[in-house]
């Protein structure tokens, strides 16, 4: 059985310039004052569930056992959408069913639960009203994910990447943009598979696999990133406005045996 | 009377680009290591001491009691301002008199004391040099706010919103565009009285009322809030920019018994 | 012998719009659950390690004796540019050997080691896989400095400002446009002198020096702001912009003795 860390990270589209997140954070002390938060991002574009599904999963194994993870991008809120509760690789999630987790939720046996929105809620704030009450819940070790919702397997889930290279070829898209330029997409090399040292972006355009940042020189080259997937990047320099491409872009990346 | 939680909320205009607050928590932490930080907010528009009021009002009921709040939007820092210390609704709050604490403390019995600069404090960063000092006393509970400062009464309080219908009509004003392009406003539906299901905005536009940011369809509307107040909205758009209205704008709620 | 405070605070240009800075704070909590994060500025302008030297000597000393300062201004992550160890003042230092750090250990007996790479770190994010690994270690007080890499002292070393005058003048530049559009330059008055009122910008411009922020009036001025340095602004307008400077521009205190 996992036993809560007392450690909660909290991911949204809500922003920074007003209190949202931190009224999360108050909900959430005053059921236990001994909880402690990381920030994984509120400033996601909004209602982009996929990206923040893409970056839930990517973070959550660095965290120790028994943290919890609260993630809202919730388009839906005050509608019908389900409020989810869920275990998996000895850690736990809460959020919206709308794919938000589904994306970690596929990295262990996950056990979810649909948790019922508390009389009183409002129907614009479910990150303060439903969703801090059931993660302080789970991260004070007060209640354990299956005392606070029904067992449920039909949660929504995003439509995975590809995983199988087809004619010498993983092809996915963009997910990211970051900071710097650079464009992240959900590309990874199949087990088993090698790269051949070219990808293919945005149909025509092929750019060079190297090593790291530098070893580009001054023009756009790709490489596979911390995270295990396919990332454009030109040292120094804006890839996504060099390149003209965005979120939803296609990459290809060559493989061969 | 009050015990003090050990927690720190801290609303400021100083952005996250330098390191302002990272440093207003240095000083607290040197003070007393287990103080415990949650940042309401930090990129309240410069200068915006109506706003910073806003939501500092908004967001301490949700914390629990012994909460200390710690807000610095403070244009006349290095002049004779006051700084001020407060006990309200069983938590403490610290700042500068120029009316940013006056909308928290109408909720509680307030008892407010003006404190003195030390000596050594620069003219230019009192949010390290007077508050953070005066804050971590309070949340570390080594001090109560009387033996930080003198009683007084005459603190900076800023206009009360509109509280009563007048022709039908609970009249007030846009504080804030939220990230998603929401247009919050101070009006409140006044206790005795409820909505027609009409909002006017801007002197002639209509809006519905509405229970939730779906229920408006592709047209602008309004709801009563999580807060409490009505907001404008249009659902998966930019209210502000589509009603091309921002802060200041008149928002009319119409009411009936 | 410094005892580690349990405090680690974070200097970065990743941004809070992905969850780089919250994924090295779950790998320093996956060593010690019980460490203490305080975030100085993610913002900084990328790859201006210049800014970031500067604002982790501002901010380093209102931290308590050992706290440990993780900072990750990187651009050449993934080549052979050493990870460095520090120990000064008391505090801790964690960062890539390029500058960042040389500022901060101006100011006390510097112990400066280089750490090796651990075996599977990513060619991308050292932050991740380097530097947060060495800073749990520190300041969960389980590794000393000197455990963690070999003594080295030819670390790389920012040119110091200026610290003498010529020609009755101390020349430096700005490093640093804040969110109010003010203007912070390296430039301290002298032990020994003091200033004769008046800081020559950008070449011709003369700016008086004032005591605080609203003793300019409505022109442009400049005062020694709570940092020690010269600081250009106008009062609740945008020096940067009505000036026309930016990072770099020239800036010259008068002083007499």
């Amino acid at each position: 059985m996992t036993e809560a860390s007392g450690i909660v990270t909290l991911l949204t589209d809500f922003g920074l310039e007003q209190p949202f997140v931190g009224v999360m954070k108050g909900v959430m002390s005053a059921l236990d004052a001994s909880l402690r938060f990381v920030d994984l991002a509120h400033a996601l574009p909004a209602h982009d569930v996929e990206q923040g599904a893409f970056w839930l999963a990517q973070a959550a194994p660095w965290f120790p056992p028994g943290t919890t993870h609260l993630c809202v991008v919730d388009p839906g809120v005050g509608t019908a959408r389900r409020a989810l509760v869920a275990e998996a690789g000895r850690q736990f999630f809460v959020g919206p069913d709308n794919g938000i987790l589904s994306r970690a939720l596929e990295t262990g046996a996950a056990r979810v639960f649909s948790a019922p929105v508390p009389p009183g809620a409002s129907n614009t704030f479910h990150g303060r009203d439903v969703f801090a009450p059931l993660a302080a819940a789970l991260a004070s070790g007060r209640a354990r994910p299956e005392a606070l919702g029904a067992a449920i397997d039909d949660y929504v889930r995003l439509p995975s990447p590809a995983r199988e290279p087809v004619n010498g070829e993983v092809v996915g898209q963009v997910v990211c943009v970051d900071r710097f330029g650079n464009l992240l997409s959900d590309v990874r090399v199949p087990t088993g598979w090698r790269p051949r040292g070219w990808v293919r972006v945005g149909g025509e355009l092929r750019l060079p696999l190297v090593a790291n940042y530098l070893a580009g020189g001054a023009e756009p080259a790709a490489l596979v990133n911390s995270w295990g997937v396919v990332e454009l990047f030109v040292a120094r320099g804006r890839a996504s406005e060099l390149l003209g491409l965005s979120v939803g872009a296609s990459v290809a990346l060559e493989v061969t045996r």
